[in-house]
């Protein structure tokens, strides 16, 4: 059994059959490390489960790389509001490992719901994780201190210490890196 | 016509037969300014719109309250997390304003997608906004200096100045209620 198939049947309540059907819809796609899976000032139109890798999300803030979020595998990825309001994308994904997807395109997905209705739960899943993590983050970056916040980060997701440089997660926990050297120093 | 009605019609593909139908697992109730729409340690089995008024959105954390969100008339609320995850709330929900709201329970929003299997795109619609919204919050508060946080707000978002007290508005924005008066006597 595939991750993904892995992965939908614990998840999702499909049959056997609305799983093969859905999988059909997918395809396999190898990004190397360092390449791109959407590029900012591009429409997203495109979802991927990741079965193995990783990947950074994030934006060029006068120059500078500021990540906002990190998916490894086993879980999904796409941007979001690009996707669904049909605008550009603010934000770059790239590969931090070479990354082996699952990707659906927009328009197999939106047939994919017009021939099994029950598959816009997939659409809904994602959004409701999407905004889980991003509320929690918001909570913490607002009333944690960034070595609270950075030592909360590892431990719910101890991923971000061996696979995300160092610079990601500074930018991600909205601080310098040398503020984040001097964290780690300490411990 | 009633606020949602119109907000319906401008929002979702729902004929008015389906529209009837819908509305008829809402109720109408009022919240009087300082009231709970839900409170901390509750489990959140109710999503609402909006018609008129004002809540905010805040944790208990060492005693102060701090506001991660604010919600005006025409919109949802919910306590997603805990509605979805089936756990108690670490959120409180509180009237600013005299606020009315249409409510529907989970039990009968569950019902109503039996009954209308494309009514999942409230709950989706509501994800989906939600998302965004969390995510902008994250990006500002990593990216952004306080004031020019604060500016961008208050220019998406005027009810902000008016209707909402500072020192919720400060630790939405992070910062301490003096640091949010200090740009405010500035401006």
């Amino acid at each position: 059994m595939s991750i993904m198939e892995t992965y939908f049947k614990e998840k999702f309540p499909f049959s056997d059959d609305e799983i093969q059907l859905i999988f059909s819809y997918f395809k396999k796609v190898e990004i190397k490390k360092g390449a791109y899976f959407l590029e900012a000032g591009q429409y997203c139109k495109k979802i991927a489960f990741i079965e193995e890798g990783a990947v950074v999300f994030y934006q060029l803030i006068d120059g500078d790389e500021k990540s906002c979020g990190f998916t490894f595998e086993n879980d999904w990825i796409t941007q979001y509001k690009s996707l669904i309001q049909n605008i550009t994308s603010e934000l770059y994904i790239k590969a931090l490992e070479t990354t082996t997807l699952m990707e659906i395109s927009l328009e197999n997905m939106l047939e994919l719901i017009a021939v099994l209705p029950k598959a816009i739960m997939l659409r809904t899943e994602l959004a409701e994780e999407y905004f889980i993590s991003s509320a929690q983050r918001a909570s913490d970056l607002a009333n944690l201190e960034a070595e609270e916040h950075y030592y909360k980060l590892i431990k719910d997701n101890p991923n971000l210490i061996h696979r995300v440089p160092q610079y990601y997660l500074a930018s991600y926990l909205g601080i310098k890196p040398q503020s984040l050297s001097r964290i780690r120093a300490k411990s």
